[in-house]
């Protein structure tokens, strides 16, 4: 196990060296300011590392990765920044949001400028396959773009099915994860097997890691979580917790609780609260959504199979195993 | 002039015609309602026409440059939907602009969304040095968001001097057209000597284009411009005009009256408004504009000798007449 962590942890600060230099323009501050900051604000660095895993995977470089890695880091960030607007949050990883410690033009205008520097940093990458690899890049930022939408859609929308919540979550998380295992697998040539294997690899690995983060939200330590527990029903979110114990429980008192936390945008009573948390653990939402987790997990883990290399396959399946078993 | 003008038609149809169906997907209508919107409304398609105009002067055929063409103006709009947000606009070309139509985070995911669909369009280009074509793309939108966030520092900025505002204005308004001209020089496959060339016709073109900007704003024909006369005055806009008469005048009153148009962010009598633009005529304000712009615009078209190609070359020297005279 220390090998794998160890390994992670080399890329991880690779990336975090490489992205103390890549931000080198200091004028106009009010977009290169707030860049450094945010991408010096720390983070599992998890979608840059998944990138190089699964460029080794298709026998590639690691350094012929990192250009592109910190593409899709930097891609994400610009997509924290803007989501952070629309989402009013104060706060991310600890640290004042832009839109909080500057304003919102700073933080719209940042955030594009960031989205060409992502590009500008993924078309230094030296593969014969850069024009594939430019439009998984394209792909992602539209699939992020829609999921949020949806998101955004689904809050105002009275009913959403467990349907169309996985719709949004394949879009918001799983999309970019797909975007870095694919791009991953384009530098190191892997053939059309693998990039459609690792493809399908990212995309249920992203599926079980937001439903995780549902679930973490309800029950994890908060210490290790580094936030409050109930974040989203005190936010009136609808979760995969909360749209499944909607289709389950049939109680009246219950129900209603439970669809009181999208009539009121949320609820505030700690008592609530608990009394939601209890609904369930009693009606087994919890450990459907548990069952979820492992199905998605398992169904990720089954395409690491077409991997020949078999370090590389124990890595990605560690991977997975340490996005899920964060925090808890 | 009548063939240039019809050239010039020709080739706008040609890209309305193709922005019609450049947004097929339905879903989210939160992103593809306000792209269709916007991208139906109208203007000069300036920029896609001089980039397919620069691919001919190339010797490059106007088809080869159509995905091209369809990327600036793409990247274009982007812009505009965010600058809006920016500058509270509650119009653009006579129509009500996104944030206002629907919201804030509705103007914020769909403009990222159309850079991503503007780099889908771009990479859809077949050339052999797509290498160049996208770096360029990607400088010019970190030029067009620097230029905004200047422009936004000089706002708030009490003492900002001509060169500034040149620098300023390079960024927000000619490095667009510098890259729509070079991405047009390249896919034509021109030479390093043409594509420097066309690059400072577009820089000099845009500068020029600004100063009449803000020209026409104190002096255009109401109906034909647009905008009611002296928005920039009301709205406390430092432009070259004001720029240039607070360098200009010495006498107590006058100055005073110039600097209250930044201190009270914008004048609203309409006496103001007439003595400003007294004073403007007076100290030769506006005549220093207007050699400026003939500069700029003279500096511009003597970087056309470069074009071998006489009807080109002509094309591009009616464009640069066309620009400059809208609207007076």
């Amino acid at each position: 196990m220390i090998n794998y962590e160890k390994r992670y942890s080399g890329y991880k600060d690779l990336v975090n060296t490489k992205l103390e230099s890549f931000i080198l323009k200091k004028f106009p501050a009010g977009i290169y300011d707030p860049l450094k900051y945010i991408l010096s604000g720390g983070g599992k660095r998890i979608r840059p590392v998944l990138l190089i895993l699964c460029c080794e995977a298709a026998e590639g470089k690691a350094k012929d990765a990192l250009n592109a890695a910190l593409a899709v880091e930097t891609l994400h960030n610009f997509t924290l920044i803007h989501d952070d607007i629309m989402d009013n949050a104060d706060t991310r990883r600890g640290k004042q949001t832009i839109h909080k410690k500057w304003d919102r033009d700073t933080a719209i205008l940042s955030g594009d400028a960031l989205l060409g520097l992502a590009y500008e940093s993924l078309l230094k990458t030296r593969s014969s396959r850069i024009g594939e690899i430019a439009e998984i890049f394209n792909k992602g930022i539209i699939e992020v773009c829609e999921g949020q939408s949806y998101d955004k859609e689904f809050e105002l929308k009275k009913k959403v099915s467990l349907e169309e919540y996985i719709m949004m979550i394949n879009k918001k998380t799983s999309q970019l994860l797909v975007c870095c295992a694919k791009i991953g697998v384009l530098i190191g040539n892997g053939k059309k097997r693998l990039l459609e294997a690792i493809g399908n690899y990212a995309l249920n690995l992203g599926l079980a890691f937001q439903i995780q983060d549902d679930l973490l939200d309800v029950f994890a330590d908060e210490k290790k979580f580094g936030k409050k527990i109930g974040g989203d029903i005190r936010e009136g979110k609808k979760t995969y917790l909360l749209l499944k114990g909607l289709e389950t429980v049939k109680e009246k008192k219950e129900k209603s609780l439970l669809e009181s936390i999208i009539t009121n945008k949320g609820l505030k009573k700690e008592s609530d609260i608990l009394a939601v948390k209890n609904i369930y653990e009693r009606y087994g939402i919890i450990d459907s959504a548990t069952k979820e987790v492992e199905m998605y997990t398992n169904k990720a883990n089954s395409y690491l199979q077409k991997i020949k290399n078999k370090n590389s396959r124990l890595m990605l399946s560690w991977f997975s195993y340490m996005l899920l078993n964060r925090n808890m």
